[in-house]
C-alpha cells in the first residue's frame, strides 16, 4: 500500500492519465472522477475519462459528465491508468477492463475493504466515508484548487455515499469537507433535490412491482425483495431504476438485514445486501464470492432466484438466533 | 434585540427556569429545550421543561424527554420564562400561554422570521438552521459543556431543521457544528435511523397496497393514489401510516401536482393535494371547501372515491393544457 503523498507524486508526472470508476457507476465513482479528471485537466494534462457503464440519467447533470467516454476505450497513448472507487479489476467492466492487458502503470484509490488491490500502486483507506473524500485530500496535495465544479463533484460524491450524512461513516472530517465545499458556493438544496427529490417514474413503477415480493423472515429481522427480469422489463426499467429499491425492506422497523435478489440478463442473480446495526454483511457477501462494507456490500450467484434466496438466506438466518 | 451574550448573562443569572418550545413539538423545539435544560442543570438551576403538546412517540428516546411536563405547568416560583424555537405567544399552546399572565421575565430564543418576538429579551436570527444552533453557540457562552446528551439533543435540532443537511438554510457553520457533535461520540446512523430510517411494517405494508392504485396523467403532470378502507384495514395499518404517501406520486420526475384519494369510514373522502412549482393548490382545494398552503393543501369530499377523483381531477386537468 502506498500514502497519498506517493500516489499524489505519480499522479503528479502523467501527461495522458486514463481515469475509470466501477461498472454501474453511482455518485461516488463518477463525482471521484469528474473531480479528479477535470482537476487535473487545469495542470494541463490531456485527461481521458471513461466508464464501461452509462452514466445514469440521474447523474448527467454533473459539471463534466458530458466528457466521460462510455463502453469502448477510445484508442491513446496513455501514460497512466486511475481506477477510482474500484480495486477489483472485474468491477472495471468488460471495456476499461482490457485496457489492462497493456502494459500501462495502474494506480488505484479506493475506500471499499480490499487488502489485495490491482494497482502498481495503491491507496485503499476504508476509514473514508467516499472516495471522493480521498480525492478531496489529494486534490489539496496536487495543489489544485478546488472551483465550483470540482465542489460539486466531489459534494455529490460524498453526499451520496453517506446517505445525505446519515451513515456510520459520517466521520467528523466528512462534516468538515461539506462546510468547506458550501463555502465555496455549492447550490446545496438544489443538489439534494436532483440527488434525491425526483425519481423518474420508472422507479416508481418498479417499486410498485417489487414491492409484491416483500418477505420478511418470521423474527422480523430479515426482510428482502426479489426482482425478475421480466418485472423491471414490464415497467420499462433500467438496472439504473433498481439501486433505491434496498431501502425499503431496510427502513422496515426491527430489520437488521435488508436484502434485494435481482435476476440479471445471464441467469446470474446480484444481491444486495445491507444492515443496520449489528451483522457484518462485509462477510456474509465475502462466503458469496461478493464484498463491500460493513453496512453496505454486495455479491452475484449463478443460479436462478429461488437457488440464490435459498443460500443467501439460510446464511443470514444463521446470524440469528431463533429467525 | 439583544445579543447573543446578554441572553447568556440572564440566563446565568436564573435560578428556576421554566423552558417551552411550540405546539405541535418537533426535533428542533424538543432538542433545543433539552440542550439548554439538562445544561443549565449541571450548573445547579431547578430547571422545569414544559410542553403543551405531547412529545411524539419518534422523540421520546431524546435524552431526558421524560422530564417533560406536557399539559398544565406545575406551580413553582419561577424566575425566568425562556420559550425556544418560538417567538409568537400562541404558538406556546394554551397551558404554557397561561404563564405569561404572571409578572415573570421572558426571554425568547428562535430563528423564525419575527420583527416583534414576545420576549422581554429578544434574540431570533433566522440566518440560523436550527434554534438548536443558538442553542449551541449560547451554551458555548455560558461555559457549560456538551456531553453526550446534550450533544444528541443539539444533533437532533439541527439535522431535523435541515432536512438531514439538504435544505438551503444548511450553511458551512451547520456542518461545522455538525462534525463538532459527532466529535463528541454521538451515534450518528443510529440517531438517522430512529429520526429518519425506520418505519412501522404497516406503512410499507400500505405503501405496497396504494401503489398499485398510481395513475398518471396522460401529460404526466399529475398523478394519484386512491385508497380504499379496505385496504388500510387489510395490511392492519392506521391513519398515521397514510401520511407519507402522497410523496410517491409527488417525486414523480414531470409529476407537477400529486393527489392522495383516501377513503374515510363515514363515505367522505379526504383529498390530500400537493404542487412542485407552479400550481396554487390552495385555490384548487378551496373549490371544494378545503384549504392550506400554496404547495400543500387539502379538502374533504361526500360521496364515493369515484365520485371524488372524477371531480378533483376535473378541475386539476383544468390548470393545464391538453392534460
Amino acid at each position: 500500500m502506498n500514502s497519498l503523498s506517493e500516489v499524489a507524486e505519480v499522479i503528479k508526472k502523467a501527461r495522458r492519465p486514463l481515469i475509470s470508476g466501477h461498472v454501474m457507476p453511482d455518485g461516488d465513482s463518477l463525482g471521484s472522477i469528474l473531480a479528479l479528471g477535470l482537476g487535473l485537466q487545469t495542470l494541463g494534462q490531456e485527461v481521458t475519462m471513461v466508464s464501461s457503464d452509462p452514466v445514469p440519467d440521474l447523474y448527467t447533470f454533473l459539471p463534466g459528465a458530458e466528457q466521460i467516454v462510455v463502453g469502448k476505450v477510445p484508442p491513446g497513448n496513455y501514460d497512466l491508468f486511475i481506477a477510482l472507487d474500484c480495486s477489483v479489476i472485474d468491477r472495471l467492466g468488460k471495456y476499461v477492463e482490457s485496457v489492462l492487458n497493456s502494459e500501462i502503470t495502474t494506480l488505484v484509490i479506493d475506500h471499499h475493504v480490499n487488502d489485495n488491490p490491482f494497482g502498481h500502486y495503491n491507496y485503499v483507506e476504508p476509514k473514508s466515508a467516499a472516495t471522493g473524500q480521498i480525492v478531496m485530500d489529494l486534490l489539496d496535495l496536487i495543489n489544485i484548487e478546488i472551483d465550483n465544479k470540482l465542489a460539486i463533484n466531489l459534494y455529490t460524491a460524498i453526499v451520496t455515499d453517506t446517505g445525505s450524512f446519515r451513515y456510520e461513516n459520517t466521520t467528523p472530517e466528512v462534516h468538515v469537507k461539506a462546510s468547506r465545499l458550501i463555502d465555496l458556493g455549492i447550490p446545496v438544496s438544489k443538489l439534494s433535490n436532483l440527488i434525491f427529490g425526483e425519481q423518474p417514474v420508472e422507479s416508481i413503477r418498479l417499486l410498485q412491482v417489487a414491492l409484491q415480493s416483500l418477505e420478511i423472515s418470521k423474527c422480523g429481522q430479515i426482510a428482502w425483495l426479489s426482482i425478475t427480469q421480466e418485472q423491471v422489463q414490464s415497467v420499462g426499467a433500467e438496472d439504473q431504476h433498481v439501486d433505491g429499491l434496498i431501502n425499503y425492506p431496510r427502513k422496515i422497523k426491527g430489520v437488521e438485514v435488508a436484502i434485494v435478489f435481482k435476476e440479471l440478463n445471464d441467469g446470474m442473480v446480484k444481491v444486495s445486501l445491507r444492515s443496520k446495526y449489528q451483522v457484518d454483511v462485509n462477510l456474509l457477501a465475502k462466503k458469496f464470492g461478493g464484498g463491500g462494507h460493513v453496512r453496505a456490500s454486495g455479491c452475484t450467484l449463478k443460479g436462478g432466484l429461488d437457488q440464490a434466496k435459498k443460500l443467501v438466506l439460510t446464511e443470514t438466518q444463521n446470524l440469528f438466533r431463533g429467525c
